[in-house]
């Protein structure tokens, strides 16, 4: 068989799972290893010789694939932007630099006639990439829903089946090793914009900046948040989605966000466990396809990383392939939708005065701005205050800002305790 | 952009869903369509001439690829051998004809170096076959499980639901389309054996004959069954799975299977409604994927053969680049374990006579046999005569057969009513 000569920077828990697996690939040679930190304590043996010095790999004329698993932005972005100009075809797992600068990297690879494989970027061993890219070519996209980070599924599940509060459950992933210390590029959002700009990329052929992705953590989901959606029939999840407000036109712009969502107990979404993510493909031809697997972990992730690597080298001996696996991403970011014009239902906690009027005074905003209730009722009285707990049909993001607005200037409401978006099919 | 000529053969559901996508798809040119009888009702206008004469495509040098959506084994197989040996690639959507001549039909190809494209042979619009091939090609595969057919699903639901017989519930589907007038491809198992025997050459590189495969069908289903396996928790479906007895070895006995199944009511598989199709693929990287969609349908389907026209036309003009397409598949066929080797856990259902002693004998029988009983209760009591449902733990399918073999000798036994297997995670 083949044989391809690789490098790799990097060799945490992902690089780990990539040694692991390649020695059961025999035609694939790693030649050698970049890491930061030589004294770190690691794999005992990665069956290669390990350097700090990127050079080393990146200047080799022998080295044809950099395997980027090192994470982080930079120096990760410079190191790639090298292997490329030295025409290296680069597989890497770093959500991070695509999303930042994915339109000048697969520029610069169209330019060198290299290639960009990224399988591990996004849900970890599920092969979500290679499906869109090929499995699903005949169809124009209008959505792609899903739950992309584990650690905030882990943090969620363990506040709604524990009824432990936000920081207890972080702090109960941290110690387990679910959640970084410094937690924000997962409890903010940022993690799951990274991977929706690269699946906007895929789907809709345009990156979209991180900074445009409207972006809401799970910091100010509680327990009461989690224990009334299911009385409602729902569970809350960090739900992401990239859609195409004009579905099959290039230049439609997309509504990308990630957010706590409500979602009903029944749907697949719901029932995604652990480090585990759950992704929805929506096409125009197939309909709806769902993918379910481990988002994250050594193992999964090297499956995707060493998938790419198998398809790369299988691939190399012809000649020009490059242009074969070049996705038709343009050098354009995307142009987004703004949330105002979004449409969702609504779940929403607000707590009030218990006086006489104030159902009939919330009906009568909500009905000014277009609003139309589901159901609203009224939950345990203390020491005069209550809370009202209101479901709405589906909403336009900035009739429901207004209606909040107004909401707020009227004396009986202390506060909206909670505003939260439901799921809404594709 | 590059064009690529094709010519198609069936205009039936799958060919007019074709017809439909490449409208959208204007480099890929249909030039022909071929049909069985030019009379018959069909699409009013597929944009193409259509003849009755097959060889109007297969003789055309101008036709590099051959789509083939007419289904059955003759004469689609005498139509795809002489396309093949005239050096065009096919496209095709027929199970049938791949789990029958697979071994000799990609030995064909890789001697004319062209290619089979069968991503709408199994699980109609999921991207099932790129997925195991591409996606997951890191990982060494144990098992391949899943709910493969959407008429059984859809009789077994509606037995379910209505507490229908299965004749009636046979009866509705035929009348609503979903089930042919001789039901016997769906719900006698061949169809979902045909699916498990390509499913397993792209698992365990060998196609497996289909009078290999264990088939158990569903017309021995009563409510009773669905009924009594809800009380304990359970769905029965009509599950196939594929399994390497030795995973990673290339010679392991594949285990191939398809009967009716209880499923856990939490488990993914006992969600999948209608003509929706689940898949579980358990590889020994990743872990388990789940997949789930329309497994069947004209555009679903026809989105895969589409999607293979795209990824064949991008590739076409790679110099050689068949070898890459070309499948690992041996051209042996594959041995398979004996049913009397698999290991499940059962539903059982006995008709006795309602006299003492009756649940000890059945104990000390199973305790014999080494089979382990995980609860038995008996049920109504009529004119003497009850009903004793068993569920056992884990069982070598040849202890169960002697345990009802000696079951069967003893004079309180009416009858064996049903022995279903129990879902057994890979």
């Amino acid at each position: 068989m083949a044989r391809v000569v690789l490098g790799m920077i990097g060799l945490g828990t992902v690089g780990s799972g990539v040694v692991q697996l390649l020695n059961q690939h025999k035609h694939l040679q790693l030649k050698k290893i970049a890491v930061r930190d030589l004294d770190k304590e690691r794999l005992s043996n990665p069956g290669c010789p390990i350097t700090s010095d990127v050079s080393e790999i990146i200047d080799d004329p022998e080295v044809e694939v950099l395997v980027e698993v090192m994470g982080g932005e930079e120096p990760a972005l410079s190191y790639i932007k090298r292997a490329l100009a030295k025409r290296k075809h680069v597989v890497t797992a770093n959500k991070e630099v695509l999303a930042k600068h994915g339109p000048s990297l697969f520029q610069l690879a169209r330019e060198k006639s290299v290639t960009i494989f990224f399988e591990a970027s996004v849900a970890g061993g599920i092969p979500l990439i290679s499906t869109i890219q090929r499995g699903l070519g005949a169809n124009q996209f209008s959505a792609v829903t899903g739950i992309l980070n584990g650690t905030t599924n882990f943090i969620l599940s363990n506040m709604e089946e524990k009824g432990l509060s936000y920081d207890a459950a972080l702090a109960e992933a941290q110690r387990l090793g679910f959640a970084e210390s410094d937690p924000s590029a997962d409890v903010d959002g940022h993690d799951v914009a990274y991977k929706l700009s690269i699946l906007a990329a895929l789907s809709f052929q345009r990156f979209v900046k991180p900074a445009d992705i409207f972006r809401e953590g799970i910091r100010k989901i509680t327990p009461d948040d989690l224990a009334l959606a299911k009385e409602f029939g729902y569970r809350i999840k960090l739900v992401g989605t990239a859609r195409n407000t004009r579905p099959g036109d290039k230049n439609g712009a997309l509504a990308v966000r990630v957010h706590p969502t409500l979602v009903p107990l029944s749907h697949p979404l719901a029932a995604v466990s652990g480090s585990n993510n759950c992704i929805l493909v929506t096409g125009d031809a197939v309909g709806e396809i769902i993918m379910v697997g481990p988002g994250a972990g050594s193992l999964p992730t090297a499956s995707a990383v060493v998938g790419d690597i198998i398809n790369l080298e299988s691939a190399l001996k012809l000649p020009d392939f490059a242009s074969y696996f070049q996705p038709s991403i343009t050098s354009e970011w995307a142009a987004t939708a703004s949330p105002g014009d979004w449409i969702s239902p609504y779940f929403l906690r607000l707590s009030v005065a218990d006086t006489p009027g104030v159902i009939g005074t919330i009906g009568t905003i909500f009905g000014n701005h277009q609003i139309s209730i589901q159901s609203i009722i009224q939950r345990g009285v203390i020491a005069g205050r209550a809370t009202i707990v209101i479901l709405t049909h589906g909403v336009v993001g900035s009739d429901m800002d207004a209606a909040l607005a107004e909401l707020k200037q009227c004396a009986f409401l202390d506060s909206v305790v909670s505003a939260i978006r439901i799921y809404k099919p594709a």
